[in-house]
């Protein structure tokens, strides 16, 4: 009986080593990830109690993508099995000026081909306490929106948390679609994630003075897609990612929390970048952990972005950090002297 | 203007290194092959004047499975460009009585959503003399086997000699499918090549006394079933390659070619297998190799043996091999020392 | 509620890459592996619902090994957490005439230093129907040989078949301690698993005409082994694994068992060898799931026999072969052709 | 028929892995470059119709040299294949304080011992309209230098552009043999690419004020080289490349194009360096493509530092980057943000 | 004969590859190293004539440890054999704000359990003029402290300086222990090596101003941490190495030597970390190297310096540079720039 | 002062991993070996002090090469510094009927530029007892083969045991060069070590009824062979290996000694092979070994051919096994079991 149980698409990640650029030899990195299993990952090596629900074909690769969550002690016994493919994501990590590239081939996975009968959602939130999805998961398709919405009602039925992480992708659907289905799934969610592209993209809500390629980034302006975001759905916390993008090896790392009462901005990290993809997931388990342990909006804010902060440090989509790890960072500690 | 061409699809192949399980560690040889594609490197690498014709995404997946081609001169410029995948395949290598595994991910590639206007056939097989397919490309669709009657039509018309490789796939179509659509294909076809199993799945022609998995051959039956393929489709040769598999680390590998006049069966040999994935194909480009270089029937097949012999030795599904090392192995050299 | 518990050492596997002598480079492949817990990932992978129960330190090391069975889906809730380290073996795999080579630091572990109160054995058999160890983890201490009589009385007490497998390894102990201390044990014991090196080195008991080195076995002196064995503990089976070791590359491999009525000889199979170490826990665990699921003893014994054949082709201590691929080989098919 | 046609050498490069020195373990990148195919797979990625001209021998190494090329669509057709060796470079990659280091095993290659009737520059040049070569070309002996000569002639003769990087290295001649050499090919140069010491250590043309081991660079300076250049040689085109090296990890890079009537220096980047090695050479290709192509001298010239910016983020000695990648840079968006 | 000598433990070193964190994936970095060993290695690549004294095991393990070390020329033929096991340490390297992480697994290693039959003193020192231990040696154990005092004593009779890192590490002993232990120790030494808690945490000697996690230092608080150190114990000279943590990516680096009549700061390095696992090392070893070599103070302090900033730039415990090398950077070239 | 003195070259040996084919990824195993130095490896692993001598560059691949047999304790100080290139060869390595592969780029290396006053050989052979070269070294060249009449007189006049493998390499010399200068050296050979073929070409010397592509071999030929060498050179001993090539993989493998009053014929070993190369080398190093420590002639040629048996199955040029393993496999064990 998972406490927290999040619901996507994992797709195999290929990646060429190190900087290599795509088949610059022949090897590739085969790992597996995507947005709501990296936070059900992060989440287990929180020591919560997880569950991941996806669909997944009933071959070697669906069933080892699987074990990859089941290693980290991720309930897997609600994934529904059947379906043709395993979608899958190709990454090469940029350098300096050189930007990380993703070329996506999901179409067609089992979990975009899913259905009605394949989650029994009533059964799936037994005993759970929050709900957590992004925007992928429902951009997938029409009958995937309709799954995330069934979810949700079920989930606001057993009275659990609802969490959401707009994550617009532009090559899965258009803004207009987006926020066509977005909008009638954001009345479920009571904690909305988000950068300030994805509340603009999504649903047209833009801060002022902000240049996201330029690198400067507005604090007013979050404040106030922040109250935007509030006033129209009714989110009980609004958290916004703040990353300024000096190249592909170096980045700034902060982010916002609009909670009930007040809105927080946390210390802001200089990075040295091992591996950005799945940095927000990371943001987003933070915070799912420390609104759920109970800490104060203030440390689960600071909480959140140290263990995203750490996460760019470590290779592949899952955040391989611990709670004591975390904390270490976000009570002072980023001096990365050795510890024997 | 190249003269040979042979026209299919060319995946991405992933496999585990050496012989690992699927997964088993984190990384994946990422190559490509393919049917067609394997059979004008082969080509390419004994010297030949080869095009290899598909359809490819326009992004860096598909630019690199051209380059892959290009890099031992395969002529790519008639491969035409767009669609949404390419296709992959992932293929796990067996030893002793463990089998290799092989999981096809191939639909919705850019080949199998070819159409009409993708291929300029008259311009293609301007100046060219061999046209070659295997039944792998009309399985991937209708639409992909119009193409292939289209290409044959104008082939024939330009008077090039056409072979083809049954290769019946049993998860890309049924046997009455491919009856049906081989059955119409044949009689544009001059070299018919195939496997037993092939002639019986795709025409229900039938060689007595012979047990596959058993590993029991029998020759008096491959004569019956090339013999029957003759009469059925007219063609001027039918090979048929001679597996007989001891386990996945030893195959015995002989093949048979019913020529105009006679029919004639090659030495066997004792093969300690590398990888026997594209095994098939190095030997159609071996005969290809020696029927249009004007070599004796009965030296056309002892070199096709020779050159899928040695394919077994080497990794991917690329024959890396020239016309000198397989002319010493057929001529009786397989004694494997040391060439300094 | 695991069904099958097995109780042991697991240790970190250090071993060169490929065939290369120890620190032939500066690589090591780190896997995880010992007798019972090969034979519970064996079991989980055959789809039994199965415990591991050992002591392993509090830090990344010991969790890493914790992880490495829950990939699998063992039940990891078992394990006992504390002490000080995780037991390593090197392995050198060997080639040809040249042996592999195994060199252990063991000694200190957290389990070879577990006392009482580590493990409520009460609690572990709640639901459970079948106990499994080997003489390895008595062998790790006095203190080891007294948990594994606790938990073998207390499954006689709940009910549970109890399998042991002698396994005897002399740079853990003396003949004399081994059968003082496994005398004791064996009054307990339903199944047990050997070869015949282990019955003389353990019992004394000796099977004539036979010259392990040499490569000769002789059928008679194992049916004569295993009555003596019957004899003296009153087991209700005895399963004795054949081994032929032509060189580090090729053996011949088959077992015997002799069960209430009869006894049966298996199949034997030439086997090119990949990774020869876990041979024999591969074997045990298939005996256990054919014995366990309701098997035929013939069955189950050519069931135990064709999954520890397969686990030679596999890299690593743990055998990742499914009921199905099982049962293919064993119902006949190890001719190795491409499964596509 | 190439429209851009560059002669030099191609060599193997033997690197290490990493920030490993030399032989610190015992495996080695092998891959292929030198100044002009650097030039050439440059070119050819951004789409150029170009062909390399060198020689090579005719066994597998040589071979693999130009498939090496091939792979990129570099039209290899006029390669001359003969003579005994390829030449080799092994590098170690450098990392903070510690400077990469190259050590050359090229005397006695293919090329440095070709002759006159190696090439035959009419056909080579037949449809060509830019020849490019650098400095080390004819630093390879008076026979190549010769060569090049010839080959000036040819091309001056044909109409062809003719632009040359001055890439003076000391390992291979002396200032003096330098000076007089490239002082009779510079009559046959249009467009003339070098970095400050270049200049100086082959003509003896300094520039005040610049320190280059302290990393200051003085823009006047490298005015005053240009200007000296032109006067000398009747260049229309002179380009610089601005280096501050503030350590092996960290550059910033610029460069400098005097132009007919003005003089352009480019924006300058903060470099987070994976591999400098064939920095200028893409800097070269840059340039020539942006002029070929008919840029404005400015826009080149900012087309040729941004291309060779990320060249630095690029392993081995190809600049793997499309038009398009340079142009997005070159216009600004250095953020190095994900492109999805 | 060995003129300097150095006695420790030389450890296993188990690393995952690049930035990976424990068991990411399967294999591990392999390699040797410890205190003392890399004090002898550096100084043998200094050209030193330099023996390592330990105590290994007399199996393949053990062996490699020693040809570990016979690599670089360090002589071996004092090193005792037998014992069970060689030591090992897991380490993780860190980036950016995760620090690097060290797991020791050195209980019940050979030179642990060392005792006074191992060595014979009088002979190893025969012909010796420098010996060097760290404060790791004597916290294996009482055993090994009363060695180490041995060993010393004979050290001082026969006429040789002798040098000691102080290297606190508290998952050996107790400040307590290392303080008793220590001051006996250090009544023989007459080169101490230290940083700021090496000295308060064996000695309770402060350096007021210190903050090491927030990275300040404070150069009056050395002086008088070294001021104190010569008080108490007669010191000649004692060397503090001053890191300032940015990040587990970026430290500055710089040192104070506090020599008989002066007291020195070296220049301050911004390093780029690789590897700073054996940075104090390296810096131990260049000062014996400078000392040794009769060089002035200042310069063998800037030596030191500089050789242990390049040692941050290589993998491995080891300093693979040469005194060229150091020499170049510590004479003012740290540019970075090829070397050709 | 070594008592086993070899002389030759040592090269850097580049191949690719595993069996792939040249460059068909971009790696390479970059480790070094080469006749000679393969037999002092071989001696230093059996414990005997042994020196090689040769001359390598002063840089840091000649560095590398000289650390490779310091590793194993090879006595490295005679070897001379100087000279422009450490040799290369580059080996394929064949798998079933396809033959590994041998080119190389050795002209010009430092040793084949040797000259008189390169070596001090009545110092080098101080003290020495035994002096190993083959007829690789004088083929090097004219100079060399001066160095090494120079090397064989001194070695006689010091009393020492001469021996030489024939070992002729058609790419170094011709037939006729090879038998004036191998003829003159002869004379100071009292150990000769070939293979038929050697035999054969190096002095027209040969035996009836051996077919060495065909793979049968007879056993009156060899020694007639020894017979002929006996008489003509006044050898003690002639040595002759017999590889029986079945393919790439499996060889057999044996030996005849003709000693002083009997011929002996070794067992033959069916071999496995994991790498061949060396395989002679390691058989020369054995017989050496087997005569200098007093074996009997059949003794001595037992342990040689079970020491080359098991190079087969090591990867690399050097033959890294003990005096105890070799002992192990000449008395009878190639069962392969492993050892624990």
């Amino acid at each position: 009986m998972a406490k927290i149980v999040t619901f996507g698409e994992i797709m195999l990640r290929l990646k060429p080593e190190g900087y290599l650029r795509f088949f610059q030899n022949d090897k590739m990195e085969a790992t597996f990830g995507g947005g709501e299993a990296n936070v059900a990952v992060s989440l287990a090596n929180f020591g919560m109690d997880t569950a991941f629900v996806t669909k997944l074909p009933d071959h070697d690769i669906g069933e080892s993508a699987v074990r990859s969550l089941a290693y980290f002690g991720v309930d897997t016994s609600k994934i529904s099995r059947g379906g043709d493919r395993v979608g899958i994501y190709y990454l090469e990590t940029g350098a300096s000026q050189r930007p990380s590239k993703v070329i996506y081939d999901r179409a067609g996975s089992s979990i975009a081909s899913a259905g009605k009968g394949d989650f029994d959602w009533e059964d799936i939130f037994n005993g759970a306490e929050w709900f957590h999805f992004t925007g992928i998961t429902p951009a997938l398709g029409e009958n995937v929106a309709e799954l995330c919405e069934e979810a949700c009602a079920e989930a606001k039925k057993q009275g659990l948390t609802v969490s959401c992480d707009l994550n617009f992708r532009k090559k899965l659907w258009s803004s207009e679609e987006a926020c066509r289905v977005m909008g009638t799934l954001m009345r479920y969610v009571d904690v909305c994630i988000a950068n300030e592209e994805d509340a603009e993209k999504v649903f047209g809500i833009k801060a002022e003075g902000t240049d996201v390629t330029g690198g400067k980034l507005n604090h007013d302006g979050y404040v106030s897609v922040a109250r935007q975001l509030k006033e129209r759905f009714g989110f009980k916390y609004v958290a916004v990612t703040l990353r300024t993008s000096i190249s592909a090896s170096d980045n700034k790392w902060a982010a916002m929390l609009s909670a009930e009462n007040d809105t927080y901005f946390s210390k802001q990290y200089d990075v040295r970048i091992v591996d950005r993809v799945g940095g927000g997931d990371s943001f987003g388990a933070g915070l799912i952990y420390g609104l759920y342990s109970g800490m104060k909006d203030k440390d689960a804010l600071e909480f959140a972005v140290a263990a995203s902060c750490l996460k760019h440090s470590i290779e592949g989509d899952f955040n391989r950090v611990s709670v004591d790890e975390v904390k270490t960072l976000a009570e002072g500690d980023g001096s990365g002297r050795v510890q024997r």
